[in-house]
């Protein structure tokens, strides 16, 4: 296939909050497929959180993106040439296959943390674009975390950060699934509506506005709060633990309030919240569940289809505006999950 | 009972370490009980690091000590009377009933945080001694932070710090009998030698002499840390945190580096270890588990009768030296559980 390939560099390792000019957009042309290989043409870039701490010279958790390489980052497309028997041109995949317009694949379907691989997407179930957000690696993240870690029961309280995100709204959703009163932290008032009038949140609170986080948390939990959906880390969770009820589980599953560098921040010790709830904190990684991944997305899909389960998405058009969306997804603009429509 | 009641109350709410004259040695007449009532004698009085906090104007977790009030404190001693048909002259007790020679108790058996009632101590089992350690709340501890939250498999890797004492050398016993690689960290030179020759643990770390803790710990377990049964908080925490083996689990049993006020550390955010390593922090506290204290009692009872599990005592006698022993326990100079007998 002859053509031009767009692709994103990473140009620069940011300081704090990524800039646009951190990216370079560069040309190629698109690339041939050896023999095994697969040619997909993306339809969506995703921009995720976990993206962040990639540039950083020390990623912390996987791979860290070197200086010059295609940005990291998930898409979703269409096999335009398939030289591996295991995949038919205009079937569709998704992976982590970079911030590019066309991305070879060597068709393995292994997703560990260093090498992801890549995944069939059936365009029949649902728009592929889902195959990013609440039918891809977010909503089975949420779903693991959630049910594996944080085990809510009915009748229990449930806090969820970053609330009106992709991960956060599914979660949150989740929880009232199995019969919790679910409060979701959030950074903007109408974010604070989304999660309360649509998605069905018992309560929200808006960070950003509230003069004393751990007081409202407080007020809002009045029984304590069972389990804490920590997708912050940072000032939210200290806000949160003071409120932990007995027996409390915290998935730690997003560090978006601290993912600018490669240092480990000082925060105030956990250790005698804990203790006095017999709480327990927990480190989650959704790569310990591709092969349960299944599960989840057929549980999702099936409250999708019962009405129990919503989804939003912030789509903006155009592939050369993939690090603008992604600085705006990191600076809280979006509702639901942030994607890049490339054709 | 005519008689002179020694006890120490608490002169002043000490700043750090304790001083000997934040505690003033009271006498007042041995107290008569009333009906219902039982008069013990004390045999030993106990000092334990958990009555640290206790001193604070906020003791975080459990009651604290009002200024003037009898020093709180475990005992073991002999019923002088009984106005109480459940006890009889004779019989043996232990409690939560203060730094005093003399002390009367309802004979409520509930040992809750809050209002911790006595237990009745067969002394042709153990010696009595034992009641205040291995076969009393330490050992109750360590069985239960280890086995429930620690979880240790054959193979797997122990890390435990205060190692040398009550509660850290049975709950390193534990390990080894569960088939388990323990590695303590403490801080003599001979306590490392008495963990490793006289306890058996494969290795140990005197903390205070090591440059570099970390990487010690690293040294010291090259297959990584599955479980670190964390006695102390603070640095030594932080220094095993980079080492957590996947799937660790970390009960958090005491906090002797962060007792001596009341306000919360700064200490740098677990969370990138917890998360590379899908570790659990778990908080612990023994009261959860009074009802089930009989099954680490009758374990380790039977552990000592084999062979299997070695207890040392330090104790000092006369009852005006209990706050110089307990400050000396606070520093470390003691190997095993620390005591004051009484008569």
């Amino acid at each position: 296939m002859t053509g031009v390939n767009r692709r994103f560099v990473l140009a620069a390792r940011p300081v704090g909050m990524p800039k646009e000019s951190d990216f370079r957009l560069e040309t190629a042309p698109i690339p041939t497929p050896k023999d095994g290989e697969i040619l997909i043409r993306a339809h969506y870039v995703s921009v995720d959180p976990l993206q962040r701490p990639r540039m950083n010279a020390s990623a912390g958790i996987g791979r860290t993106v070197n200086l010059g390489d295609v940005m990291m980052g998930r898409l979703v497309g269409e096999i335009v040439q398939s030289r591996n028997a295991n995949y038919r041109e205009g079937e569709f995949v998704e992976g982590m296959l970079g911030w590019q317009e066309y991305a070879l694949s060597d068709g393995d379907t292994n997703r560990d943390l260093y090498a992801p691989g890549v995944t069939k997407v059936d365009p029949t179930i649902a728009p592929i674009s889902t195959s990013l957000g609440i039918l891809g690696f977010p909503g089975v993240t949420a779903y693991f975390a959630m049910l594996e870690i944080g085990q809510p029961k009915p009748g229990e309280t449930v806090v969820v950060s970053t609330a009106a995100g992709t991960v956060g709204s599914i979660a949150g959703q989740i929880a009232k699934i199995y019969g919790c009163r679910v409060v979701g932290i959030t950074g903007t008032d109408a974010k604070v509506d989304y999660i309360t009038e649509e998605l069905g949140f018992d309560a929200g609170i808006n960070y950003a506005t509230t003069p004393d986080l751990e007081a409202a948390v407080r007020a809002a939990c009045p029984k304590g709060v069972d389990v804490y959906f920590d997708n912050t880390g940072g000032p939210i969770r200290d806000a949160v633990l003071p409120s932990l009820a007995k027996g409390a589980r915290i998935p730690l599953v997003g560090r978006i309030a601290d993912m600018h560098d490669a240092t480990i921040k000082l925060v105030p010790d956990p250790q005698i919240h804990l203790t006095r709830a017999r709480a327990r904190m927990e480190g989650f990684i959704v790569y310990d569940y591709v092969d349960r991944a299944d599960e989840a997305r057929h549980a999702i899909a099936g409250w999708m289809r019962d009405g129990r389960m919503r989804y939003r998405e912030t789509i903006v058009h155009g592939f050369e505006n993939t690090p603008a969306t992604f600085i705006a997804m990191l600076n809280g603009a979006n509702i639901g999950k942030a994607l890049v429509s490339v054709i």
